[in-house]
């Protein structure tokens, strides 16, 4: 696992970046960029309410010059257990300092490891090694799959459950290089590596003209993340 | 991981069981019924080269008592990679022997780590701590997913992953207990089951009518099966 911010010595290596077209994965895709990798971006359509985010993920993915954006579709809301697959009431007007102290409805069950499973499966056929996604543990939903020990057990798995991995043709790694940072953070070094953040979609339940609703956790955060970054979000400016 | 022949104490718990359609499976299934678990059973269209299997993963479901039969779709052709999910040459007339020695174009990318994560999710939602699927390496195609070391990663993967892991309202088991049976002795444990192994699928490319080809592994492994095991396989006599 690696989720530091010192840069890989990568020349043209691909990776598999998963997008959501949120701030977090749209700065993680800035890093991989910035890291010289070329870029393999992966989207999951799973039921979630809107199809906002996977118009926004398009979007960043062609800013930042992705190789190629894959989207894949897989229902989750037949599985359901989430406010963000179903019509249970999303969480709203929440103190910043309440969110991420209890895991919300908003949690979807299995997740990223759903998705990071899917990138494996792409990156394997692409020859590639290296898996990034935007997992953060400071101004987050308090989502269990954001950790760091559930990123190495995903490694270690990927290792195990691949042919080049167990043939030796390929050591997977997969980074969180946000994972330490706080939304702050996130947005200062996505803004230092060319982000365009207007066409980022971070709100779980948006309008129906897909402006961002400003009460959900999701929007708490992110104007949180800018005001203390000292930057205007150019999405709602 | 538990992948003994042992009973487990189980009370009508849910249990999640990947069902492809096939014998392995089928008889998986069989075996968490024996074991007194409720079944629902999991399916996974991932964009195979034909339906039959999902009709027959109806059939076993139905002739077994599940619960719930869910069949989700997931388009792993978009990846690609496999001889399965794509029009690459299935390999045809091989000796059992060579079968496992190396890993054919049948393998899919990443395929159980997927369909674990998919089931993964469901359980979390159904609050069912048991996950049952059909791994095998005996007679097997040598798929590195199946193999015990694969099976505990994840088991302990699925504990970080998800809410109800992490906050100890589940202790999550993966339980292949086919996984050091020979395809024979499989056969003798679904047969003493009650499995009805005229509604499985196990061919890899069969013909237009769903009947199966004789030629691929699995097939082979199928008949050798049957065969050591001195029973007529019902699908083709």
């Amino acid at each position: 696992m690696s989720y530091t911010r010192e840069p890989v010595q990568a020349m043209s290596k691909p990776a598999v970046v998963l997008l959501s077209g949120g701030l977090d994965s749209a700065t993680t895709l800035a890093q991989a960029a910035a890291w010289s990798y070329d870029l393999y971006a992966l989207t999951i359509a799973y039921g979630q309410r809107h199809r906002v985010e996977l118009e926004a993920a398009g979007a960043v993915a062609a800013q930042l010059k992705a190789k190629e954006h894959l989207i894949l579709e897989v229902d989750l809301g037949r599985i359901g257990g989430s406010s963000l697959t179903s019509r249970k009431p999303i969480p709203k007007r929440r103190r910043s300092e309440e969110i991420g102290q209890e895991i919300p409805s908003t949690y979807v069950p299995a997740r990223n490891t759903i998705f990071l499973s899917l990138a494996l499966g792409w990156a394997e056929v692409l020859g590639a090694e290296d898996i990034f996604f935007g997992a953060n543990i400071i101004d987050y939903s308090g989502y269990p799959d954001c950790r760091p020990e559930y990123v190495s057990a995903f490694e270690k798995l990927a290792n195990l459950a691949t042919a080049a991995g167990v043939g030796g043709k390929a050591h997977y790694k997969i980074h969180a290089p946000l994972i330490s940072l706080n939304k702050s953070q996130i947005i200062k070094l996505g803004m230092s590596l060319g982000v365009d953040y207007s066409l980022t979609h971070s709100c779980y339940d948006p309008w129906a003209d897909g402006s961002p609703c400003g009460d959900c956790d999701a929007c708490i955060l992110r104007r949180k993340g800018f005001a203390e970054a000292g930057i205007c979000d150019p999405k709602i400016s």
